[in-house]
């Protein structure tokens, strides 16, 4: 981070022509990535989603969320084929989709065609275990998806990308995120478990009783925060009630931070991998934009805690990404002002208090 | 409006391949661009800023903007060269840019080269009247204004422009907005009067005695909200304490939803412009969508009197349509998703409650 770079971007602000500070949030937006990228001049370029799907050991037999296992595969099979909201929201922003099988417990889809986007098949392996028997992932799987976040902020470095978003998919991902969040936060289960993709009030209690018997089985179950950068619980609770797909987002968001690249988080799910990244590596806090805020309680938990004010307020729930998608338009925006807009001087244009006849 | 169209999209959007109402209020943005566009299928095609910019008789000696009246003229050579926040933000989303000198009191600028927008020099006057002497315009210059606004729309949709977003320019308009606001909303003017862009206290204090003064000289000082379809009583405070950018921006409102084009309305300006145009005719309301909440305070009395809740919350307060135009590609994504998305049957995923082994 270069915070001489962000002085300097809200010194070049205020000489835009235009009334001081009425961009509003996105000189913010604006001024962190001139912190970001050690420059006034920002671009955001090549922006692009990486979505990590997998699945949970939790929805063996829980009845933790209202859709059946099988639809994980089934929506890489719908992302691949190009129907997904995903698809439809890539596309309308324009930005680049890579999709990363980090652990799906289906067989690889068939050769795919037609829909614009990167595919990675990488199992780690088919879902994580039953988080309520045994750890979600052994030391080594928990490491080999951390490798493969890392991978994918490698790629799209190397592909010229200035900016990584966050996306998931993984039928029980809720239940793992509202785990790691419990953990994390000392909330308790209750306050920061929700209906995910549409529980009723049963299943509800059901996820509420899941999340605690999780946490007492892994002795994770806190009465306050984890300190900001115990590093080695963090690890252990993301290996303990942890998803494939949270632990590659996790090792995207330090290496993209390793690299300089702006890391948008989408809702509730990326959050807990960002909130666990962050832990490993306080450092990652100035590369964060939250894109929004999610309808799942367990989101404010972690906003509150990454210390980030998300820029959008549009009650989605949907994950894959969108809601990181749907931000970025904000992002581009304000770097655009920054990096294009003519000063007073330049055009000739009257600042304040300038005196005229007329 | 096609109420069946609405009732059409949200049933397609509840078989589309995501849990129900996981969009928010993307879905409910597309379900009113179905009403609008009667049709499922919607598209935000070529999407057209209007920007209208015109000087303001109340500027030429009352101290209501910390800018010298001068600017207006700059700041349309500063857009015509490609310099403004305007130009930038419209690059970034990739919204057409159409610039409408509708009386600005500067000589038309030479011709301009480079910035990728359509310029139409058709002032009506050098500015308004100073509104403390004489109403703001004659009737004729007031349909003159409504009538450029129209042309604006006819423009837009021959185009082939299925959403206009709404912008202006001109030193002095907040002060003419304010005054619209009271008179329409019946609050005081001390609470609809805010900083423009930058007042002090004392120019606010001289800001709210104008307004008052304003109101009494044109018998528009009111205690209750003027009836919402109250066409003549709107159209007089138009014309009294308008601006010419204001009548031209009623104009294209009416003249966008007549065509059956979505309407984006920026800050405050254009809300009050929006509000006199929906008071001429109710049957707007369904065509308006409200991109931010700006910082000034009379623009919250105007969306609780329009019913509308902004799309976004930046703290923007510009001007020249910059905040509709980051509202955009919100609109631009909701309705791709409702367009493109494959449904549960089309995607072979199993919905909600479907029962499988493993």
């Amino acid at each position: 981070m270069s915070e001489s770079a962000r002085a300097r971007a809200r010194a070049h602000q205020d000489q835009l022509t235009k009334p001081p500070g009425s961009l509003g949030r996105l000189e913010a937006i604006a001024a962190q990535l001139a912190a970001i990228q050690g420059r006034v001049a920002v671009e955001v370029h090549a922006p692009r989603l990486c979505l990590f799907a997998a699945d949970h050991g939790v929805t063996r037999s829980r009845g933790v969320s209202p859709y059946p296992r099988t639809v994980t595969g089934q929506m890489v099979a719908n992302i691949l084929a190009g129907g997904a909201a995903v698809n439809a929201l890539s596309r309308a922003v324009q930005v680049e989709l890579e999709l990363i099988d980090a652990g799906v417990d289906a067989d690889a889809p068939a050769a795919f065609e037609g829909a614009a986007l990167s595919y990675v098949h990488a199992p780690i392996a088919r879902g994580t275990r039953d988080f309520l028997d045994a750890p979600a992932m052994t030391a080594s799987e928990r490491a080999a998806a951390l490798e493969l976040g890392e991978a994918a902020a490698a790629r799209a470095a190397q592909a010229g990308s200035t900016l990584v978003a966050l996306g998931e998919l993984g039928i029980g991902n809720t239940t793992s995120a509202a785990a790691i969040t419990a953990a994390l936060t000392g909330r308790p289960p209750r306050e920061v478990v929700g209906p995910g993709t549409g529980l009723d009030a049963e299943g509800l209690a059901r996820k509420v009783a899941v999340v605690e018997a999780a946490l007492a089985r892994h002795e994770l179950a806190r009465d306050a925060p984890l300190a900001s950068d115990d590093a080695d619980a963090a690890v252990r609770v993301l290996e303990r009630v942890g998803g494939l797909e949270l632990a590659a987002l996790v090792g995207l968001c330090l290496g993209a931070a390793r690299r300089g690249l702006a890391v948008v988080v989408d809702g509730f799910i990326t959050a807990a991998a960002a909130a666990v990244a962050a832990t490993i590596e306080p450092a990652l806090l100035g590369y964060l934009f939250a894109a929004h805020r999610s309808a799942e309680p367990g989101h404010r938990a972690l906003l509150e805690r990454l210390g980030l004010r998300p820029l959008l307020e549009l009650d989605m729930r949907l994950g894959e990404g969108t809601g990181a998608l749907v931000a970025i338009p904000l992002i581009r925006a304000a770097a655009a002002a920054q990096r294009e807009m003519a000063t007073f001087a330049e055009a000739a244009v009257d600042d304040r208090g300038a005196v005229h006849d007329g």
